[in-house]
């Protein structure tokens, strides 16, 4: 541990946005850091976390938080105008130090963007943890979500030592592995992995819905549920995925769909070898991955 | 119950076929029937379902077979092979009354159709029972994996009462619910449910894999997780549902790419109020189901 870096058993520690994933961090926190703050636009869920003692206190994002290491846990462009209004904050802080500053936004580009505009009394660093559910909202908040999932840190090239020091001990304690990616190529990973995939269920919710069948929702089985499942993610956070990282998702969506031309042609030949080739390799390496 | 038709309580019953689903078949039905026969191609599934008393005694398909029910449990083309052996097979049976034929194929038109064609003394009717897994084989049985579960029936015109009596005891008996649909009307549905979200799954495979990064895997969380997992489904189950079900899945297909394509264009133009339309619809509706 450097000298001169933050702890985060000493760090107060602020968490804005208190949604699944800021009060499921601040749940997996307690008792590792000086203090856990939290910030909400919702009086309701500021009641919530501290009946439930989700946090120490609350505060309010925009006036002077004072915290080491401040969390933006809210969906992408509320995580922007957050960024934009740090920049415009008034200095006049008395930390020695420059705040911490990680966000967990699920596109990184035009995030780490924004954070290279940010003064110099911030250290900022971007990051992006592998869980979530398809439900949303501080109720849902559980301890352990980050346990075992992989932590993607975007850091900038200003990002000092101390910030990715205290950001991975941070990781370290709520038990996640962190994967260092360049903003661009977690964007295009997570465009495959994750919006692609939602698109995908989306879409095959909408087609079963133009069916107008109420016989079809009782032979919907595991299968359907299972590959529908993310079509219920929380609207708004996903409308932000979506217009943050268009360009990758449309070259994912459009490898996408020339798989699929490609198996309709299969199909409506009745060719037999050439579908099993496409379904065997697929069907390999599903099987030994999870 | 009628006078002269079987009950289950008193019936032997031959499984055909001592997979993922004959062989969780049999764990339900023990001691809910006279006698549990299993047959199978693999001398190592017989020594398996004998030495877990998972069936009474073996016997071998295509000899005479003493029971009162036989349930097809194998791919869908190797049902329509049985079926053709079954009319071919010599009469001479000792019964007095008609061999009740049930099969658990995941398409019916074309197994009806064969069913159509056996002699009189048999009386056959179609099953598709709404569950599985993606993994399969007999060491995946589980007792239970019925229950709560659809369990369509797809009777012909021949079928006698007695015989959907017998059928509607064994699918009380595994805890499971009966849906009566024509065979054409089953396939449409599960073409939407079932098959197309394979295809979906096994896509999203295929596109990820294209990427061919290693660092892709990591990112990969829950929701892809879910999202694939059909992928990893049996093949010769699959390539015999997507080859007896061409018609209804192609038109599956069809109308899953035009919202793919909707989608595409939508988010080229970042149509936000078109994208939030189309989403907060397909978002609502799953939210409820399940």
């Amino acid at each position: 541990m450097a000298e001169d870096g933050f702890r985060l058993s000493t760090s107060r520690v602020a968490i804005i946005g208190l949604g699944l994933m800021g009060a499921s961090l601040a749940m997996d926190l307690r008792g590792h850091c000086a203090e856990i703050l939290g910030a909400s636009r919702s009086p309701e869920t500021l009641k919530f976390a501290l009946d439930r003692h989700i946090v120490n206190r609350v505060t309010e994002f925009g006036t002077q938080m004072d915290c080491e290491l401040m969390v933006l846990a809210a969906p992408v462009r509320t995580i922007l105008q957050q960024l934009d209004q740090l920049r415009e904050l008034p200095s006049g802080s008395p930390l020695k130090k420059p705040m911490v500053i990680l966000d967990l936004g699920s596109t990184k580009t035009e995030i780490v963007k924004a954070m290279r505009a940010l003064p110099e009394r911030y250290d900022p660093i971007g990051g992006h943890p592998m869980c979530g559910k398809e439900v949303s909202g501080i109720r849902q908040a559980e301890p352990g979500l980050y346990r075992e999932k992989t932590f993607v840190l975007t850091p900038l090239e200003r990002s000092s030592s101390q910030a990715l020091e205290l950001v991975n001990e941070l990781i370290e304690t709520i038990g996640a592995e962190p994967l260092l990616l360049s903003p661009e190529k977690q964007d295009e990973l997570v465009a495959m992995t994750s919006h692609l995939p939602y698109l995908a269920a989306s879409t095959l919710m909408k087609t079963a819905i133009s069916k107008d069948d109420p016989q079809l929702w009782q032979v919907a089985a595991s299968g359907f549920r299972d590959t529908t499942r993310l079509a219920a993610s929380d609207l708004t956070m996903m409308m932000d995925i979506l217009l943050t990282n268009r360009e990758a998702i449309l070259n994912a969506l459009n490898a996408y769909q020339d798989g699929l031309n490609q198996l309709a042609i299969l199909l409506r030949d009745g060719n037999e070898a050439g579908l099993r080739d496409y379904l065997n390799q697929t069907q390999k390496i599903r099987s030994g991955l999870f």
